[in-house]
């Protein structure tokens, strides 16, 4: 047997049944960042003209993305989502860094959501900016926190 | 005027014009890995049973992902591609590592197609294994090459 | 600050948070038209064979565009549609309307989807008729009402 | 008047108003089967690989189909799924079974997303085999059962 | 190594190569049948009024659904199918037949999109028609013919 | 017989065969408006924020819509898209006005995906305003040119 909850008793994948468990405020935090030289960044934060932002764009993405999750991930059970934000802010050394807020009042959680998201976003972040730069390197994504629901609360550590 | 092919000299977001480039082969490959602790790679590895296996979910839905590429990143082009294949192997320290491999004959590249396939790849592995381990963190997604069409072929620099 | 929900205070787009709102009732009705030539209309309603009618077919475009709503408008939340109505009938002096009626029980309004609604059934007209008609004209697409939820009801004045 | 109640008094398509309808927990199963030759099933069934597994994909392949339903079915209600398991399993006489359990807590049944994933699990099937056996049938994809909600369950007579 | 080209010699799953095979003309015709109580079937066919067709309904619901091919069929290449035509008639006993013609300009053929196309109407009708007959039966899902491209024709044998 | 091309010489729907039709360079302009308050107008264009933008987020959404074209017309063929621009710019008295340009190298035209870009465009408008103006009117969608193929060119007549 498993302790892998999308795999059943009998080793066959399955969407995970949450018929039982009740609908709650859920909320996922997730983070990424993509790393890139110098210039493009300099390019990429240097919005001048206020249309075909790189950044907004990204950030479309990521908000339009975590509705697709249950499309892209075999598993996800498809959520009611209520609400989603994405953000993307410089980082240090030479990065962008992008994080989601995911919630919904459903029967499970939406960390998938989260982290689908932001990797949408940076991945979008990528092809706005290959044209300058190929050699960027997406890195760091990871779930933040997670509440809600009766399963506990969960938070990253921080080292 | 911007250096940012997406954003026409207006200031505008656009999807390129691709209309007079020739259609050709094209390849390209990247990379990305998943960080968890040993017991968890452990249990991915461990595929005793021939079904639900983590692996082979993740990279079958890597190779989905690859085909809508186009729906996620909003100024991807379309493209009728020829070939997806995804690997998932070990990778040192308690990693995971996905590889993706895209080609068309088509007018344009698939470098975001081959990163779209590893970040879905590496999502639905977060997503299996999540039920043991929720601190895994995506990293190193990277484009390794892109090849065929006029515009230069591209390796990635190892150091 | 902006008055627009679906712009934060800090100006990043966002998904507005409807998480502490209540699932009610709902209900939107929006309408639209497309005038084309009198022969063009009189082909589309000289529905002699029972098959291949545009006019249902345009209806059934309209339904199923309401459930893709979410997809295709960035930042419409999800919803649980629970009844989609289309009807296209004459209109004077040579059009076609389309009026939608979309209901939910859910914790924000479907206005979004009878609009979407019709606009697809008026884009379905025009593609089923194009081959006679290439000047047709797509207008009038407006909410007529808007009830349930505590934000108050809605309804067009009529001049 | 019209007995279906996909269609409206006014014989005109429409997606039923389940408005009305309790929330209720509510499951459908449903079966079907790929015939085949001996020696297709035989290669279908010999996994000694652990990946690739035809079987394996085409359950995932069920499952992932089960979420698109009210895509493919234009009168479906896009429904919350709560569960979905689809198992496929040997059958006589040179057959592959495929067995659907969908549940939803929510205002209608589930019943096409069970038939949908029984489907989808089969071409599947025949996509992964077709390259040995073109000459595959499909049959017997019917509802076994149905139960939850108002209207009273369903349970196919076996002959 | 393995026959089922879906599946690579290393035994991983794979969306094959087609990149040097030529872009030719290609058709397929499939079909498949529902089988239902003579009630249900006369039900179907009297169609007195001309909207809400069950049958016309289900006919645009096979034509959608094969352009869904490889978005449902986890290995199908995406391909620009260049016709599709659906015809539902009255088969014995008491049954509805759907038959699928599916062209393309391109590297592989469209068996696939021809028994999608089949499976997505017949469900269809069974979605239409289950308010007053839960015990239909879909079968008969095959593969008549299958021209064009190098690999050579196949039409299937009638007993 | 019908002289509707999407409509078979026996009444039946279709996707039209345009096998035979060469794969030629085609392009399509569409141009449509929605009217608002002066306030709502001006709101609209005051953007001094330079993320968030109302009209930057249509645009965008007008793109992506253009790539699903085929996924909300029924009868539509699916096109490789080789370029999308949508522009939105004030229009008298007190409206936006959203022009899209659409271009394939294909066997069929982009009129609808081009007055699809348009409608999703002033759909997003709508959207984002609602909350200050649901009185708003999307009219004059209709195509403005389009040429390439053998079809002929259309121009539309300006009054």
């Amino acid at each position: 047997m498993s302790e892998l909850t999308h795999i059943g008793p009998d080793g066959h994948a399955r969407m995970v049944d949450i018929g039982a468990k009740l609908a709650a405020e859920r909320v996922a935090v997730a983070r990424g960042q993509i790393s890139m030289s110098a210039e493009t960044r300099a390019l990429a934060l240097n919005r001048e003209t206020k249309k075909g932002d790189p950044i907004a764009i990204a950030e479309l993405a990521g908000i339009m993305a975590a509705k697709k999750t249950a499309d892209l991930i075999p598993l996800c059970h498809p959520l009611p989502l209520t609400n989603v934000e994405v953000r993307i802010t410089p980082a240090e050394p030479d990065a962008l860094e992008a994080t989601a807020t995911v919630r919904t009042t459903g029967k499970t959680g939406v960390e998938m959501e989260a982290l689908t998201a932001v990797s949408a976003a940076c991945l979008t972040l990528y092809d706005m900016l290959k044209a300058v730069d190929k050699a960027m390197v997406i890195s760091g994504i990871e779930l933040l926190s997670k509440t809600g629901g009766k399963s506990g609360d969960y938070h990253k550590e921080t080292p």
